[in-house]
């Protein structure tokens, strides 16, 4: 068996009805039968973290009696498809499993996604566990219930809420993510530490979680993030009342992926969005000290490095910010900080209050530093 | 307005989480809006149905501001391909639907399953109201969260729990449908009676509930058939111990579909799976009367007059019975009978009581009575 080395496991429980347990550490895949039930265990991995780590999950499901059916998917979002997830509806059936039998999805947030709703879809529903292998998976999709897939209309408008039965977070690895990948990755960290842990914000900040991370390190941060995520999905599981604090930054985000076409990745794009939300705050609302937030978010995206955001004016971004987030009214709602740790969904916010945040968030002096960064990276990249 | 006729509806509730009403009489149609949420109401409707009932559902909702997307699929079981299902979801997408938005399902069985998964999958999951017009949707598929799909490798492999907000059930859409097809969706209604109400399975042997029966008896048998499902329902909901008791009759049922070619229907195929529970269980529990309910199966198959059951003996049966009835030591399980109105799951049942249970099931006088009659009329039909 191989040894967890010295940095022991961190576990905690997500206390939704059934509640599960996560392990955070190096080496805790090798405990992934004992957290897995069924008889036949589908594991499903994307092409990279199947090629690195699907032997040793596989090894170890067998070692425990398990009969494993290997699956696997292509890396990318383009995996997320109803084709591919039909696909894999079909192998599990053809391999005769039945309701007692699992999935364990080996891989990134696309394969926690895709993997999940085929757990959650196939018999109405069989038990899944997730095994994340890069930091925003583990951040963000391994947690909490939500699967999807992409409709050509859009993302994640087909899935299910449907909760793992357990949660493995193997630190090592994360030690084979390309650097930048790492970084975009510590964003939704910093986002839970923004809503509800000021250390582990400024653990993001100040460059303690990174990719030259010790063990240690990799395993307390990811479990202070994984605790804030936690306790917000036990609050509210299906994601009808303060679940909606986790979509800090994620509104205006998910506006500029789309404006930039996809060019602009998740991480890039909700760190911008965390700086907008800090410039929309105080607009809105009564805050302490508007400039607190602004700082704290331009010290993240000065560590992070994100690539810009598309240079749009507000009425070329506006018609991306998707209807489903206004209100009757024509108003949107908008996750907003009255400081860090104090966050609130505010509904019906004026356009005028929209627009002038926009102003200032293009007037902030990071936009400059990020777009002078980039052009030689760019240049050195194509 | 309709006028709702001097026949009440009878209401009921399904106590699950959130509890969700159930209308049955004639003209509760009329009331379509006040139990369906949302702006935006998607409308999915078989042919059939869509066409018969199709304008007075969607009127009811414009009437009350409702915007109405009208979706049409067709009849039967082929409709229900996660093809079909892929289409529904983009256009709703298109049509810009959002969480708050819903789905209504008018029709048969087929609907219900579809559209009601149609539901459970937009966005994670929207509000669905059904209105079943058939007798076997008002007995089964419209009660009870139960959704699915198909796969080419079997039936009803796909789906979610996904319970409705409100089932509307109009008793004058049975009016339109085949008397053949009415009788046979009573043997649903029958197998509740036989699991908790008495008077209920009487009302089907009798011949009260038929297509000649006068609206007041419609509503009154159709409503205690749907109590006794919300009631089963309300206490499991996800199908982990009472529930079970629901698939009296369905196991060698379904085996009896799948061996015919799915010539023979669900209700006929239940029908003698209800006949062969009433001859297993004897073998396998101490039962009060044996012959009581064998007697009144017997009744049953004569008021339904199902087609006869496939010629194959045990050994070409049993491997239609489906590797998931087996427990771990290779033995079914089976839902059987004490008594009317105490069913039980009975684990590891021996293979020699169910093959003995066949060769009487073979044996008894109505299979011969529904062989000679069948001949003129199989002749007929051809």
């Amino acid at each position: 068996m191989r040894q967890a080395g010295p940095v022991a496991p961190e576990r905690f429980e997500v206390a939704v009805t059934p509640p599960y347990p996560v392990r955070v550490g190096p080496g805790v895949l090798s405990g992934l039968a004992s957290l897995t039930p069924g008889g036949r265990v589908a594991l499903i991995a994307d092409e990279n973290a199947g090629a690195r780590y699907g032997d040793e999950a596989a090894d170890a499901l067998a070692a425990d009696g398990r009969q494993v059916l290997r699956l696997r998917v292509p890396s990318g979002e383009d995996a997320k498809r109803i084709e591919v997830w039909a696909e894999l509806l079909g192998r599990l059936a053809r391999a005769g499993f039945a309701r007692d039998d699992a999935v364990v999805a080996l891989g990134g947030g696309v394969t926690c996604d895709l993997a999940g709703y085929v757990g959650a879809a196939y018999m109405r529903g069989i038990a899944v566990v997730h095994v994340p292998t890069t930091v925003l998976a583990m951040a963000d999709a391994a947690i909490g219930g939500k699967t999807a897939v992409n409709l050509p209309e859009g993302k994640n408008l087909v899935g299910a809420f449907w909760q793992p039965r357990a949660v493995l977070m193997d630190v090592r690895t994360l030690r084979s993510l390309p650097p930048r990948v790492f970084m975009q990755g510590t964003v939704e960290v910093f986002k839970h530490g923004l809503l509800a842990d000021p250390a582990l914000a400024e653990a993001v900040v100040s460059g303690a979680l990174a990719p030259d991370a010790d063990d240690a390190a990799l395993t307390r941060w990811l479990a202070a993030s994984g605790r804030v995520k936690a306790a917000v999905v036990a609050g509210d599981a299906r994601e009808d009342g303060a679940r909606a604090h986790l979509n800090l930054g994620h509104t205006l985000g998910h506006a500029l992926e789309a404006a930039s076409g996809h060019r602009l990745t998740h991480g890039d794009a909700v760190a911008w969005g965390l700086l907008y939300a800090a410039y929309l705050s105080p607009r809105v609302l009564d805050v302490d000290d508007a400039e607190e937030a602004q700082a704290l978010v331009r010290r993240l995206i000065r560590t992070v490095a994100p690539a810009p955001p598309p240079a749009a004016s507000w009425d070329e971004l506006a018609p991306f910010l998707g209807r489903d987030k206004k209100t009757r009214g024509g108003r949107r709602h908008w996750v907003l900080m009255r400081a860090p740790g104090r966050p609130t969904l505010q509904h019906g916010v004026p356009e005028d209050a929209e627009r002038a945040a926009w102003e200032a968030f293009l007037a902030d002096p990071v936009q400059a530093e990020r777009a002078a960064a980039e052009l030689p990276a760019a240049k050195g990249e194509a």
